[in-house]
């Protein structure tokens, strides 16, 4: 298949910036001392990609992304990054016994749902100071206590500094970057373990605490992390099709916001003109010529939600208006859904 | 299953909210007056509740839509009610069989390829106020001709008049209203036939020139719908559980930004509380008391794209925070996607 013969709409992958992403976070992060995020793209066909260039271990946000990752043969060590209560479907996958199954915990009620699923090993999920998950630092001892209390083996922490990573002020990014690792240092002293996680593509370079980073949003790359001054590209597209011109001065593309995350913004458009709406499944743009017929591509605001509303991305060698070269491959998005 | 036994986070209909909601529907425009836009739920097991309510014809978004309709048996009279150019797709419909296919044309290029496709049936599509596809009210006669000189035959009009829908100042609605019905009739009397179709669940009332109207979301409404003075009652529920209790005095929902459409702002909370955040998986809660483990329910802000971002929706009585009554039905929604 040719992508002028895709129907539309429907996402792209760049193959040639997707290559180089991967190529310089694995220099710096090489092997286990990156734990890519499933979350970011959810697809196992994405993830062997990282598997071939020397990333085995992978975090996931749900059981569903756990569940898929372990039946796609990619259980080698998972981690669940996440709090969940569900000890029925801990218990499936464990049973299943095609995985290595790591949970993060943050409170008496979810060692209980680890230790109840069969969970043998976690991480304390430690709150570094964005208003997520996790415990305080100073609770993380004596959570990791009552975990071993009940059998499990406690492999470290884990913290997710989420308030910095679009932080573009690099003074303010450096002080709070000081003040969450010593909040997970604090943790681990009290908790031990071999194992610290967390970090993401925004904070690649300046969380050295960690023995694992958890990024993944840097293989596709967001608008928000392009703003950044980080080497990743942007490797994601909308490819849409053209199918109306109006008098008035704009057309109408057939992908809208069903399509395309909205959370961080419209897309942008690839190209001469500008998006002038997103529909549910139309995008308006003005400001340049076009023809029924035309193809014309989309940059998405936000990476993971866009991804999740798609059942496939297409690889191709070098995304362009005007290209039409052959698909390379075309991944499965397998891992959506609860 | 009962409603605590659901996987979290999952849609929730309102079994009494959906049934008053069609019923006060089908009072005012019975049957084939109404043509359902199947674009707001994207199921047809939910469809199969209208046909039992007495509208069997039904409006599409996309092929995809049509294709599923055709499939589940419900392809008595399906309209597509925007633009395409993917002919294959449409011949291979029609080839089918099992539906009545008419498609909404606005340019040569669309009856070229409504012909190629193998389609009998179109409408002209006019442009009547909102900017999005849609010829010119003076040049659907020549349309028209067009497409009859390729042998199609031409059904009628379709106008939305989308611009209107959630206009609540009564007067601006009014004048706007008359402006786009004079478009359409202008349109229609160029045009012919006997279908003149348009309208949404916001001009359910004021648009009187249609002979079906296209609404879609009134059967479980949005909260920008819900501002306004109609009839219809919100009836759609994401269920979610709280995995993380902070001592900082927030809590966090196991749903977030990817089981939540943002375009229209963040969702409501059921119950005491206000939305902090909504992220990729998680919507962080504060100003009540909540233990881990708790239900919560948030009430999506458009329904369109939330519901496309899920695999089912569960029927329930009577949708509430502390309700463990039996699921009624599980729908499948298998209409999403291109």
């Amino acid at each position: 298949m040719k992508v002028g013969e895709i129907n539309t709409p429907a996402l792209l992958v760049d193959s040639n910036v997707f290559t180089e992403n991967i190529s310089h976070m694995s220099a710096a992060r090489p092997g286990t001392s990156l734990r890519p995020h499933v979350k970011a793209f959810k697809s196992s066909y994405l993830a062997k990609e990282l598997v071939a260039a020397g990333h085995e271990n992978f975090c996931c946000a749900t059981i569903r992304e756990m569940e898929g990752m372990a039946a796609a043969g990619l259980g080698k060590d998972l981690l669940l990054a996440n709090q969940t209560l569900n000890s029925e479907r801990l218990k499936k996958l464990i049973d299943g016994g095609s995985a290595r199954v790591t949970v993060a915990v943050d409170s008496e009620e979810t060692i209980q749902a680890a230790k109840i699923g069969g969970v043998s090993e976690v991480l304390i999920d430690v709150d570094v100071g964005m208003p997520r998950c996790g415990c305080h630092p100073n609770e993380a001892g004596e959570l990791a206590e009552k975990a071993r209390a009940v059998g499990l083996n406690v492999r470290g922490v884990m913290g997710y500094e989420g308030h910095l990573m679009h932080q573009k002020d690099q003074q303010k990014r450096d002080m709070g970057m000081a003040r969450s690792i010593k909040k997970l240092e604090t943790a681990h002293a009290e908790v031990g373990g071999e194992v610290i996680s967390g970090g993401g593509t925004g904070t690649w370079e300046s969380n050295n605490l960690v023995t694992e980073l958890q990024a993944g949003s840097y293989v596709l790359m967001d608008t928000e992390y392009a703003r950044q001054d980080l080497p990743f590209q942007q490797g994601l597209f909308l490819l849409t099709t053209v199918i109306s011109v109006s008098g008035r001065g704009h057309a109408v593309l057939d992908g809208g916001l069903k399509a395309l995350a909205m959370d961080s913004g419209p897309p942008s458009l690839v190209g001469k003109g500008e998006i002038m709406y997103c529909a549910d499944e139309h995008t308006g743009i003005t400001g340049n010529s076009w023809k029924v017929g035309n193809r014309v591509l989309l940059r998405p605001a936000h990476i993971d939600p866009t991804i999740s509303k798609h059942e496939v991305m297409h690889l191709v060698e070098k995304v362009s208006e005007t290209d039409d070269s052959p698909v390379i491959d075309t991944w499965p998005i397998d891992l959506r859904g609860w």
